[in-house]
């Protein structure tokens, strides 16, 4: 029965690892596209993320099977339910990634980033995209470094984000009104992106000590 | 063995009650900060999250214990499984209710809206708390009436979601950035909420009916 278990963890952390990294694909190309008003690239992310919905049903599905017939207790279960967060926040990733992509779609050919805050968001692409590159990577080999690290870049997105506001906020950008609607919804994507992230190393750091801090 | 678990079912289904009750709770009193730009009403709800947030967390322990101990399968196992999102959907319901109040404490003694969305405001914060209503009601009754009611209210937020962002970008609101940063996180906000009640909904239909639309 341990065996068993064993090879549904396995089957459970494959899926797991796959479903991030089509989540950092996602990001990576929303970024492209909100950058460079692609809007090739936009609709490419926005008809993918309907995968990764169907990736994580069928991974709860799954888990719910384990649990169902294999009856795991303790820190199995325990991983079982992880394992069921993880999932959630990984669609959730895909569909902040989408909705970042939409915002180009939108305003295309126009840019949904006003001048003065290209690099910043260009910054912030780059920081979801690592992070997601990390959780691909604490799936794979639940290295506890990474952990840290991605809640070192969680606090440069933090401080972004409140960047983004001061920008928006000041009298030296020339925004129109839809320029500051994007923005502040851009921003804020990217940070709860980066939110989903640490709570998935929460989870793993949770697995790998038995603490949440 | 299955009269402990009707017990524990009962256990679990008070405590969503409970949960649910604190939320609508919450985003009428955030409704209200926000409206009347009363900073007093907006930090009673940002301290009180997090008693709603202590509470999911027990709900979760509570419902991995018996998901331990008592190793429900079939339908059974899908209420705990389900007890664990819509907890999980309860919360970030306040978190919302939260932010919600953040705004009109971070915009006081100002208002963070602008004159012509007033009654827009005025009405999303009422479609969120009668949703939240709603959803309390559901996890008491299961009444599937209130399944399709609760959708019918979230179209109608979604209506007044685009509706902000169409008078947001017209000429017409003499706006400042802050106001147009202001509206939007509200209305997104707003929405959000009104989604994870969907999201409630649609879970208890699936306890109900065996499918999910």
């Amino acid at each position: 029965m341990r065996e068993v278990f064993q090879q549904s963890l396995r089957d459970v952390q494959d899926r797991l690892v796959l479903i991030a990294e089509l989540v950092e694909q996602a990001i990576t190309e929303a970024t492209t596209a909100f950058g460079s008003s692609d809007v090739g690239i936009a609709e490419k992310v926005i008809d993918r993320v309907e995968e990764i919905e169907i990736l994580a049903a069928e991974l709860d599905q799954l888990t719910i099977d384990i649990l169902a017939r294999q009856q795991p207790v303790a820190s199995d279960l325990r991983l079982m339910v992880g394992a069921l967060r993880m999932s959630a926040s990984l669609e959730r990733m895909a569909d902040l990634a989408q909705h970042i992509a939409q915002l180009a779609r939108y305003r295309y050919p126009e840019s949904a980033i006003p001048a003065g805050l290209t690099k910043t968001f260009a910054r912030m692409g780059a920081l979801d995209v690592e992070m997601a590159r990390k959780i691909v990577d604490l799936l794979r080999t639940q290295d506890p470094r990474l952990i840290a690290e991605v809640r070192d870049l969680d606090d440069d997105l933090d401080e972004l984000h409140a960047k983004v506001f001061e920008k928006v906020l000041s009298d030296n950008l020339a925004e129109t009104p839809a320029n500051v609607v994007d923005s502040t919804l851009a921003s804020r994507y990217h940070e709860r992106f980066g939110d989903h992230a640490v709570g998935i190393a929460r989870q793993i750091q949770y697995f790998i000590s038995g603490s949440l801090d």
